[in-house]
């Protein structure tokens, strides 16, 4: 596989072509903190069978356009060892899938992925600027802000048109569940749908294919992702959240992202990290369920806002936390 | 007119009160970006003229009042530089326009704009404060800000009492209209509205005093305000927006401002500004739409927050944008 | 009683047990930024008079537990001086106060308690390190955060009930009141409700206990904080507020830590303060009734979120407005 990996490296260095295909599928990659083109291009492929067994196939292409939209964006830029990283693609890669689940396949919704992928570029290029001064990732907040922006706007729209919106509602509590906590639960495709929906999918095989991907980059991803979802679904269940938004993984997918940044991605694993970590996952949960409540008036979803909010608010302190980070 | 100009400059150095005068005015101008008494005096004039045409002779007389409170808070301040220029009035300027075209002629409401004029000055040092760390801007959100406080507030005051407000609503899709675009939008009326509704007004003589006034101080603002206005009017109409909304210019007032920020005063004009800004003005529409559906349900307009917004979000990362900016 | 004091710091240095408690008692204390074991002995006292007499057990147990909890995970981290001033302590006094009160006292709330508490030091950790740009203090930010996090995520865990949150709600106007506006107002209950409330709790006796606890470390930080309390029922009077609001010193309990912050502890008072201290204050009230219409729709209370926003206003351009402030 290394001399695999080697070859493709000189094939790339040589071909402006082959480069854009290249970074293209590091964007892919980076949704999870990857780069590497291979992980991509498992991503792109789990992506693709989760897209058609849902009947979108329009989430599919919306994120390879979105995806290539954003790297040919970022490839007019100063900054060339970000762009060769795919750091400027994967959020053009979540706006593309992000705004066909919501929004009707449309003439217009093709040129809002492309315009949205342009200014998750801006958006990324703000946010890291901002960043900096904490020495802290963009994350995918120019994902989350701009697709917020495209669907909120759809509402006051005519030509934006949506049937899978959250119908716009105010709070109301939850009536608790039995005794019996676990009934009703499923377990293990609440586990693995809570990998494929980072990509806003429900799909068994794709997760697999996700794992694979997150695997050949680094198993210890692959690791914290699986057991952040089954972690957060735990802690769901406890708490006595929705049963079909659990069964659903929509309470698992930000702690992936999040046991995936914390445990491996931002910290080399040991305990002090490991513990770090999973209140971290814990606490994305909670963060999960009240951007729920939030976001219920405005009728838009959390996406992976969860993930950003907890994480950045763990990042930014790790320091502090870490003793012995700097060695 | 540079004579006058001149001889404007030595009799306002030696005389405290013209000084205030001359300052005021400046504050007047630099809504719009501009550091002109001149463009001061043409936009009162043009503020005068809608507001009594409106029937609103309060907005006219707030106006003055918050920008001679907020001219008078900022002498105090350390910074004269930033008080000569106008730079501590503006937002009292919109301020003292806001608040009555919103609420009722009270005593109340008028203690209310001298307060909200000062508080707008530390509101400006505290953003200001904050955002030198990025080289940006405080804009407009000064006067966002505190006016969105007072009428948010105004919900819960008995003492505010308000006909004007939107009435509180959770956001419902808009059905989409016939399938000619263009039918029942005015394009001319949209586009000078979008001009005056900066100042929260419409008028047609004022839209074309404010573009005097622009003139005066620097043609590519007038232009650069001229075409924002025209491009978000087209797009809002190929959106399908509230038909309505967008004749009154309220599609278009927060592009306006995008585009001379963009354009003209933070960029010198040329290709590379000239995409950044159409991509910017086309962005502020989106912002605007997803702006009506977030203050949807608290019962608060838009103000010029999506121009805030958008250009913070271009302003932030012009650097990596703008390779030549530097020279 | 400096005899007393000075002998307390000897048995501290000398023994881990005494210590802890030693920065237990400093947490509670720095709810209103006094470093000082007495005061927080009283305003333990005043908390566990309060809780009981309104019937609230679980508030005073509550409130040791997160203290207890905040400073045990704060004593894990590299900046001792902070620790020992109580500085990681005093977010978790809050939470431990402000979960029982809106929620019922299950055993998955003082897991929330413990959970809250925790995160509330790695909140403190991450505000601190944002704002030591612009050398400003997290003041009880991390509280309101954390806490409004587990509020809103209770209307979506069946596992966290509440009988007391408020209804979520559109905001609609207030009817103003009779002419006479101090009627039906009780200035005597609504200003040392407004001192206890802090607290959350509506308690005399528990007052007068938060008073000397201040008085024994600051006498200013008495005055201003009682001071402050009386102002803000007098602003929120004369703009109307709902009668029962203000009687139960809901508009005034955000205006005392306004009123220590600006005028006692990040200042020396003197009559630009003490002018500066009174916009803030009057400032926060208004603070107070925009922010009650905007979480209305979430349900959810501002908690002391109206001092840390108009605080933070008022501070970050401290150094601006106040000219001799280096000497």
């Amino acid at each position: 596989m290394q001399a695999a990996s080697s070859k493709w490296s000189q094939w790339v260095n040589g071909n402006a072509v082959l480069e854009f295909i290249d970074v293209t599928l590091r964007g892919c990659a980076q949704v999870m903190f990857q780069n590497n083109p291979l992980t991509g291009l498992l991503f792109f492929a789990a992506i693709f069978v989760g897209a058609f067994a849902e009947g979108h196939p329009a989430v599919a292409f919306g994120c390879v356009l979105g995806t290539v939209a954003a790297t040919f964006t970022g490839m007019n830029l100063k900054d060339r060892a970000s762009w060769k990283a795919g750091l400027y693609g994967y959020n053009g890669c979540l706006v593309g899938v992000g705004l066909p689940t919501f929004l009707d396949p449309t003439p217009t919704l093709w040129l809002c992925i492309i315009l949205a992928s342009v200014v998750s570029v801006i958006v990324t290029l703000c946010i890291a600027d901002i960043l900096k001064t904490w020495k802290v990732a963009a994350l995918t907040a120019p994902f989350v802000l701009v697709t917020w922006t495209m669907l909120l706007a759809s509402y006051a729209f005519g030509g934006l048109s949506s049937n899978e919106l959250p119908v716009p509602n105010l709070p109301h509590d939850l009536v608790a569940y039995n005794p019996n906590l676990f009934d009703g639960i499923d377990l293990f495709h609440a586990t693995f749908y809570g990998i494929s929906e980072v990509f806003l999918l429900s799909t068994v095989v794709g997760s697999l294919l996700f794992l694979a991907g997150l695997a050949v980059s680094s198993l210890w991803a692959a690791l914290f992702g699986l057991l952040g979802s089954f972690l957060a679904v735990l802690v769901a269940t406890l708490l006595q959240a929705e049963h079909s938004s659990i069964n659903n993984g929509l309470y698992a997918f930000s702690a992936v992202l999040t046991a995936i940044a914390l445990g491996s991605t931002f910290n080399k694993p040991r305990l002090r990290v490991l513990i770090y970590t999973v209140i971290g996952v814990i606490f994305t949960v909670f963060v999960q369920g009240a951007l729920n409540t939030v976001l219920g008036p405005i009728g838009i979803p959390t996406l992976t806002m969860p993930f950003v909010l907890a994480s950045w608010l763990f990042l930014v302190p790790n320091k502090d936390v870490m003793p012995a980070h700097r060695q």
